[in-house]
């Protein structure tokens, strides 16, 4: 397939100009003034519209198993709608059991994710230790592309990480060039919190946000990096929610400490005010981890990624309908953990954040896209407009404008916490690995035409 | 007994003045201008000196029992040379062994510490969890005049406390009207560099700070710290020996909490350059937990001083002699870690204090005695020059000076990690409950005079 | 007069206790459990209450000429509703015309205060500097009592001092032994941002916040205190009201520099939505300089007087009718600047401080009194409820409440910025040099009873 | 010409990777793998060299007018000196008189820089205010090339602008789209000290620092960015030198703001112990402002430039020879302020951050040129190693290492403040506009080849 994008203004990480693209195969060939095309070529008009790298979500949940049920999203369903927002690959992760082997979680996640629509690539998690842990994250680097692993420092009794597990693959992570990632809050105190508020009576979704505030989400990061500063390694934290874990990763930074953070969308717009809503099943439905917070913690995330204390954007993808929500109807503790977003996040990201000029078009391309694929080594492949990458394009016009909804969403799960939002910014194609596979609101999305994303383990500069 | 000082400048944490004060038994009856005493009364001339609060050390390790043999410092010979340095009264710790009942525990130091020349009191540690140990805090606290415990987060395999145990222990303490103590590092990281090192052959006393870095004592006073937080209840840092350390507990003072910190005498002014030295014993001779740091550290913990943020001053004065240094002279693991300075906190303070114009005499009682009163709830009693407290009284001559050593001092051990300092401004004389025990240079200690001192809970105002 | 104050429990700022007290003449002559008293001694039955040392505010403008009207309160109305809230001394200034004498200014304001009802002592600001200036400040030192002298960095074009005054005048305060004190703005930013507003034409009380915004503040501050610690004298923020302002304080603090700060009562329960009022009368009432903020600012405030970074709390009372608010009505940089308070600080912080569970009772008198009495060298005479001390004492009822109104108010003026605040803790009874002033709502102030405070220099310790 | 540079890794800000490098004319025309080139191309051999963009020293003052003398090197010598170390474009400062029109000013040092022999670009000094300066700033934008101009906030009595210049000078800028410049240092206190400094009879370099202490500049800094902040446009901040100021930057970008800052390569790596030399000629060489500083403050720089708090590199290349330096022997304020560098900032900057580990390949570019060209609009024309840029390239050896000295280097000024300094790392080869002007030692510049850069002003995103 050839496609040429015509008359838009090719905008990337580092700069803006205008420019057509011409892609071929899977690839972007010529990017520059009035290129010639082959007359069979797919035209696609970007007059008055940006040209930019295809999203990355650095964080989604397809198919994920919990509680004897997965979510609602699968991994064509999830992608295929990242595609219609103008994300291109997704960052999901493997989750092993503890004691499971973790390539042979590896091995079941790239089963389910054989019928991606859009490109896929996969941090896997280390939730216990012992010697074939510390044998099998080599294997998975070497042999299977994978250079993240992801850790949690909550979900206690389940899948959390103890210092020493911590300590252990951080050290294991930074002798194989990967790079620690970690879910930052501190689960014996989550654990307590949420047993003191049952204690009390206090059961419902307002709950939640009780169990989990600022200061246990700070607590939590700034254990993972000292750690890994002591040793030595980057560290990457997920989802940072509030400005007190934002503020030790500002610290860590500016005492020369290689730390990234990653915001999801929801948590840039969406305020806690919705945990203490009448309506217990839209309570329930924003029921995450960690959960939304005051006010004042958007502008501090805002200002993170502004600053570049902040590096990515994500959404945690993780869309449970609202009969699975009820599982926790009589204890906050039982309601499955997960939002959706990853069809919403450019625009979300780019309403709030380039309409309010807080963010500049490149910088919306790197904390969308560039610094996601620059951090995870899929860089120049993805992340930049330019030849020899990947065509994964999205094509985005500043002044189209929707109002989002569950109801015409491509996302399963029947909600959005984004409901009734208007945002001003929004795409009109996508490219993904070259075909055109949404266009001016018609998802083409096919079954198993993502491809797995090998990343490279980091190695010394050449 | 009856003994009037005349002539000298009170000095207490609000102010000083001229007053004579007359002591009778065990307590101050009177401060004022021209006092009369009565004819047999021992009079001290104080002109030109300062008449201060007797020191309080909060932080101590007599007759600890370790590895089979015990520290060079018991209860007498400890206060002894606590008594000859200014300080009246110490703060020592009892350290049930995981497992062990605490009241056992308890009693058994209380049994130790009867031979004590001066006055003492215990935190009591908590090592270890379970409901026995619950019902024993509310004992200790209620019966036994314990208002205080004490937490290890460093050695991991031994005494260290997890996070369950802070927790559990934390909020124990809250609705018990003590307060909690920690001596704050990371066990594990100590734990696994500590390993790291002695593969790489790293085995003499220089690895012992590297063991130790300031990153791992600032992660877990933030740990604690925010344990405390969340739960609502006030907590105490021992021997806070870094900036980072520091940092975590002016930002979270400078939130509202209420979080105090001890500095140790050793940590003003002694820097790491000794690790270094070539003669092994003196190396090993200053190993102590946390270690000594560079220097700008010092300039921290005095600005901690001088600006509140750090509230005592102790010494963690737990002497070994070289033999017992010994045993770790092929694994600094093995190094029996401690080092004295009961003797010499006082004029190290006052001198590196007072001298450079960091510290009024006033702040200097309020963090060698006012403070520790306070915060430990033995106030009026202790910490002040005044009417009813208890006669725990050092006269200071500011323009006296001596030079620091091993051949001088009245503490065992036969090492001194000042030696060869010289201080201006030392103690002529001391009252301890009265008596006047030190009188320009000669020490007349008596063995059992030291009495036990109840520390009620805090209660509400009243 | 002799007047026992019998069964209440004395608060002073290191702690609380049970005791009687006795004044006579204008002393407390006695402290202590079941004093005798003679039988024509006044009894104040202070059974279930505190009592505590009188209010002292340290900002406050009597009698203040400005535009050819002079403020509402002049120094016996102002004094007198001091009083009747607990407050027994009032710090006001000396402001002298630029080019105008020191000591002229200085006598003349001693002539305008003979009248008050209650103690009072000046700050004598510095808006100009030559070198009579240099020589009236040591007259002023030396022989009228004045150890503070104040600097407006705001009011272009009329009294702000600029940075060559400044440093100027802070070198010669440190050679008197006198501190200097600032009002913290940046008078050219205030300027431009003034003219820019009128050009655009908003001219109403609304404009007045966003012409001062707190970087504004904070800039100035830290500039200040920037001047001090390069010359080395103790600096005394005025009216800290906003976060940035605060961490500035705290930074300088926490590196060891003797920097103080004042927080208004209004800036800490009022916020900035008043000035968003439809009513413009009742906006223009609320014209001040700080101007009011938004409500994180006065969690910062609290926070600043529990951590020990702020130290003192005023009111900055200069109060102006409708009628001369009214002055500014088309155009808010004509607005006089002036609010009340001197009536309600004590009632205000006691119930929002003490009620919340920020302050202790003692922290309450150590910020409205003590710190103030320390910081302005009249401690022991002021500041304390102890033998020798002024007989300046508010007795405190704990459970008493109110409604804080104009209606009911002593102060003039017609308007009261906490109009319909509800209080719980209130005075009961009020000494003022011995004299019962103030006996369970009858305020008995007798005009020029109040004295002139003698303030010495500081001077090295003793 | 046409020149083929071979075999290399080609290193631009974003990535490294192996490609020739076709330069035609004076511009890159193709970077590739294998690239065809014609047979009469200079072949430069890149084996086992990196291939990176030619460094941007953002800060020089060429044939600068001083006290009736020039600085020693004219803009010939000094911009061959550049190129010589790899540098090959130097922005420049047009510093007018207080009083002289800043086209007057701009034109003359128009005409001195035409002998340049590398490419050059002007920020034009803002040094009093009426308006004719704030018409010609309009006229220098629109028709003269220029988008920055320079405050100096240090200076009394000369070139200094007061905070009413800095705000409408800083108004203008945004309005016209230029970036304002600041020499943060509180030129008041400077002043003063140096005064209090004499007085006292402290006359010789070692003054220097103690005039001004690291307060001054973060003082000054922390000035300018309140006052951008404010008015919304972004700031940068010339030679940070000093972890205070770095650390006002830090909290500013924190805050969301746009705050740039320059480090330079001198403050990077020498240390303060200079002017406390015997040999005074030795310290005069050395004064500079704002002067060398601790070491501590070496490594808060770095972490700067890591943590992307600063952004670009620089040298204020100002030099003056002995005997010029000792028009200050008697008064250390008639010392000539500056010092060399041009030449030397590349090999320092390599060595002591990428040999350190402190920075990749990647992040030298982009602190040495990268930044740079992006800030003051110059990208991609300069900055990138890319087709359509300036052939502005240095081929750089890693394992190349030479100790610098003022025997061997080609600027003027007989001193070298990197003197006795081994380095490795170095260029090879330095092309200018597609010329090879440095090879292998030998330096080919010519006279005049430089050009002016015209750099737009910052318009909205396309």
């Amino acid at each position: 397939m050839t496609v040429i994008i015509r008359g838009g203004t090719v905008v990337n990480a580092d700069r803006a100009f205008r420019a057509d693209v011409l892609c071929y195969g899977d690839k972007i060939v010529a990017v520059g003034e009035n290129l010639d095309a082959p007359v069979h070529a797919t035209v696609v008009d970007a007059g008055g519209q940006y040209v930019m790298p295809g999203g990355i979500d650095t964080h989604t949940h397809m198919q994920l198993p919990f509680m004897g049920t997965v979510t609602a999203d699968d991994f064509y369903t999830g992608t295929a709608a990242g595609l219609a927002g103008g994300t291109t690959t997704i960052m999901d992760f493997v989750i092993p059991d503890p004691k499971q082997s973790l390539l042979e979680a590896y091995h079941t996640w790239r089963g389910w994710a054989r019928k991606a629509a859009g490109d896929y690539t996969f941090h896997v998690a280390v939730t216990w230790w012992d010697e074939s842990v510390h044998r099998e994250m080599g294997t998975l680097v070497r042999e299977h592309g994978v250079n993240s692993f992801k850790h949690f420092m909550a979900y206690k009794n389940a899948i959390m990480a103890d210092d020493e597990t911590l300590v252990k693959s951080f050290s294991r992570a930074l002798e194989l060039g990967a790079i620690p990632t970690v879910h930052a809050e501190n689960g014996e105190l989550v654990f307590q919190l949420q047993r003191a508020l049952l204690e009390k009576g206090i059961r419902g979704p307002q709950a939640h946000p009780l169990s989990r505030p600022p200061e246990v989400e700070a607590e939590a990061a700034n254990r993972a990096i000292t750690i890994a500063g002591v040793l030595g390694t980057p560290v990457y934290i997920v989802h940072v929610s509030c400005a007190e874990a934002l503020d030790a990763i500002t610290r860590a930074r500016a005492g020369g400490q290689r730390v990234y953070g990653e915001a999801l969308a929801g948590h840039l717009v969406i305020d806690d005010s919705v945990y203490r809503s009448d309506d217990l099943e839209f309570a329930r439905a924003h029921v995450m981890s960690p959960p939304f917070r005051g006010r004042h913690h958007q502008d501090a995330l805002w200002h993170g990624l502004q600053a570049g204390n902040l590096h990515t954007t994500a959404t945690d993808h993780c869309t449970f309908c609202a009969e699975q929500k009820a599982m926790g109807k009589d204890d906050f503790t039982k309601i499955p953990n997960g939002c959706g977003g990853v069809e919403e996040r450019m625009a979300v990201v780019w309403d709030a954040g380039v309409n309010s000029g807080r963010l500049t078009p490149s910088e919306f391309v790197r904390v969308t896209s560039t610094n996601a694929a620059q951090i995870f080594n899929m860089y120049p492949r993805k992340g930049v407009v330019a030849v020899g990458a990947d065509a994964d394009i999205v094509v985005w016009d500043p002044q189209g404008s929707r109002t989002i909804s569950a109801k015409t969403q491509f996302s399963k799960g029947g909600f959005n916490v984004f409901e009734g939002r208007a945002v001003r910014g929004i795409p009109t194609h996508t490219l993904a690995s070259g075909k055109l596979v949404f266009n001016k609101g018609e998802l083409c999305a096919e079954e198993g035409a993502g491809r797995y994303i090998d990343r490279p383990a980091f190695a010394p500069a050449p």
